[in-house]
């Protein structure tokens, strides 16, 4: 077979074409179409509804930073949750932490697991990992049906299109807070504050409506549109920089790509228009 | 006319396309095809030799970065050089700092400079500023032969391929070095640290040779592959961390879109992965 593109369409004024050496994985799930091509660039990559979600050439860059800022913020966290994040790459960051004694993760689509299992290794190892407790199932109703209590929840999800959109509202929030311990973080997908102003504040919103400290914070991977992307930070207790203790960085003798406490740091500096944007939404 | 695709490809590995309202300006200079487009998302759009070089949409992210950092760092910077940036922005920025008394800007294209009075004048504005002495001519030879001196000198160049690949030599910043005052400052366009780390770090061994004080910083725009983008920061004298007077900032009386003084501090903390491709390249 030849070579062809996959193409990620973006709202009718951009398109994102990777060239591609083989189609290794098209389904349409209950929820979504979801692939998983071999690139001539990238790596494996792994689709939902046509868009990016992962890439093996950049996947470090989301893992690293929707992880390591909360878990290296909570000084002492224990118990995990993650939501969404079918491809592995966010249980696996999180279970590099060796304070972690478990990790809940909550996916609700199976055939994203299962291609992933098949095709991505590089994020789907975590899969074997004991610590993991993994369920298959709507993160809403976990979140409203646990009786389990967490450290730091980690909303790993897709666009507020189809299978995400109530991960994007009030009473799923809600819900989080009564199972977040009292000094627990939670840190979403918070979209691009270029493209999704609309989306990134209303999250913004939403998140103050439950929480006290609500924060956001930005990296820039290879793949998504834009390049810029945030996540949220939302806690009871801690302050997402001066809370930051980089002895325990150091201590963890864990090595990364992306992440570095200075990094940590400067990502909660934010550009001048989403400080305009964001204005009354997010604390200092 | 329909609406059709602009696209940029890259390495046969990626290509952006951008939805296309109007061709509004087409030649091929001596030196470089150029093009100016009406594109749906972006604005105007101008590309060299098929690569997106600013569009109206996100221009204010290169130029403010380029610019400010270096401009309030210097403590008071009078003469300033803009080498390249045939499109007007940086010198735009560098013009709105009260304290500069001169300009002057070398642009080898005058191709590009007219295609900019014509269709951006978002940019291309400048020339109308009586403290900008526009040259069309080559850098390379201006910096070889001009008797002023400047405090600080802005390297707006294209990619190290075609017209602007002596401006990434060592000849050229010998020669920078030479017409920078004692406590001058060079800020280069540094390439991408996803796809060019070979050009990149090739820059900094080249800047390394000539400078005691070498720094790299980044910025995320729209419209560059990746979205993640370096500048190079040489000094002779100052720390473009430490001393950053932030209070020079405020008196200006300047308002950004993107810059401010936090996000200046923070573009200097770079991801691991370019920490470990710019060892012994760069001071902390």
């Amino acid at each position: 077979m030849s070579e062809f593109w996959t193409t990620e369409v973006h709202k009718d004024i951009y398109e994102m074409k990777y060239k591609t050496l083989k189609k290794l994985f098209s389904e349409k799930s209950k929820f979504q179409q979801v692939d998983v091509v071999e690139t001539r660039g990238y790596g494996k990559m792994l689709l939902n509804d046509g868009l990016v979600m992962i890439t093996e050439r950049d996947e470090f860059v989301y893992h690293d930073m929707i992880c390591h800022p909360a878990l290296f913020v909570h000084p002492n966290p224990k118990k995990v949750l993650v939501i969404g994040g079918g491809d592995g790459g966010t249980a696996r960051e999180v279970l590099r932490h060796k304070g972690v004694e478990k990790c809940v993760m909550v996916e609700i689509d199976e055939v994203v697991i299962n291609a992933c299992k098949e095709f991505i290794p590089q994020t789907s190892c975590v899969f074997e990992n004991s610590k993991l407790e993994l369920i298959v199932g709507d993160g809403v109703d976990y979140v409203a049906n646990t009786k389990e209590k967490f450290d730091v929840i980690l909303v790993d999800s897709t666009d507020p299109i189809g299978p995400a959109t109530p991960l994007f509202g009030v009473d799923f929030y809600k819900n989080i807070n009564l199972i977040l311990n009292d000094d627990g973080i939670v840190v979403s997908q918070a979209e691009s504050p270029y493209y999704e102003v609309e989306a990134q504040t209303s999250l913004l919103k939403v998140l103050n409506r439950v929480f006290d400290n609500v924060y956001i914070y930005n990296f820039s991977n290879l793949t998504y549109p834009g390049g810029l992307w945030s996540f949220s930070f939302a806690t009871k207790k801690y302050h997402p920089t001066k809370d930051l203790n980089t002895d325990r960085v150091k201590e963890s003798e864990l090595e990364f790509k992306y992440y570095t406490p200075d990094l940590h740091l400067s990502s909660f500096a934010l550009p001048q228009f989403m400080l305009n944007n964001c204005k009354g939404l997010i604390k200092n």
